[in-house]
């Protein structure tokens, strides 16, 4: 275990509309409050979804058919190629209750809306390396 | 995607307790703290659930019998009507593990306990408005 | 409800590494960054899981074959016998996306990686008290 630690800064609320990628508009929130390093949580709802479920060194995709509930989106944003970048993982609802879940990929389609909640480290660049062992993106530690 | 921004204000840390209604309590946090617009969590568990599925215009109604681990309980108050409106969604869990969730209805009732925190957005007044289309009353953009 | 609040602090970015226990590196990392009240979330990935389901006095033990996604991993951090103390709840997927969960418990290994996000409250220190009817270390609400 490793940490770095900074001020708070700022907080984003961001409304997704119906139709919008959720990975890509996170990233959008992101980008456009120019948040370089944060946190966020998220609900809503989606027309369907799909997800990720890393295994071997890749992210196998699962597709899962709607409508859903997003129960709880949570993640991070650092830098990645010195733009925000969303980490994000995603727990679904269905029309039984029955709970599914991963790691969120392009292909996660909002339905009427998604209501996300941002929170900015102040003066902190986080950003994400490629590591050779896992095949991943990791966040780095270093300021 | 839109979005607003400001600063961060206080953090609320609130104790649940035995037999309270989840959403009546966390509304209850967020009006007798004073917090017009922010982002919360909650973990604990519950005796038994009443969750909603949004479906073509209206939230259906799940019952799910307990008791039950509240996994994650994640949403956001806005102002509805004048005063601080929770909206939550929440990850249940039984004594298989296996995971149930959906949009927190009255009818959430607190077993043991439920640790919430609550975290304000400072000088930033959220509103709802009824949207005609999803029948929804959806988080306003305008300040 | 019973609540107190306080400002806020700071914002502390840990990643925990493969085969590193999940809660035990929770607590490290709030030991290590002193804080002493706050709030988490965490995203990534087990190898297995071991959490718990509460019932009449005590916390049934559930293990979970990986590896697993970590959907969710929220809770709050307090004062324990005077040292920081983690209390987590945890969302996990599977291989086809199913969800499962409980109370975070010693044996939740870190698969490839594990980014935790943790928010200070300043000058804040709550702590737990063991409460004889539940037989657990509630939150307590007094500052």
């Amino acid at each position: 275990m490793e940490f770095v630690q900074s001020k708070l800064g700022r907080i984003v609320f961001a409304r997704l509309n119906e139709d919008e990628d959720l990975l890509e508009n996170i990233n959008l929130a992101a980008n456009q409050s120019n948040v370089k390093t944060g946190m966020f949580t998220l609900i809503g709802a989606l027309k369907h979804a799909t997800v990720g479920f890393y295994h071997e060194g890749k992210h196998e995709t699962i597709h899962i058919n709607g409508p859903l509930e997003i129960v709880s989106c949570i993640g991070n944003i650092s830098l990645k190629e010195g733009k925000p970048f969303a980490h994000a993982h995603v727990a679904l609802s269905d029309e039984k209750g029955d709970a599914k879940g991963g790691h969120v990929m392009p292909g996660c389609i909002i339905g009427p809306t998604g209501e996300l909640v941002l929170i900015e480290a102040k003066d902190l660049h986080l950003t994400r390396k490629f590591d050779e062992k896992t095949k991943l993106i990791l966040l780095s530690m270093e300021k």
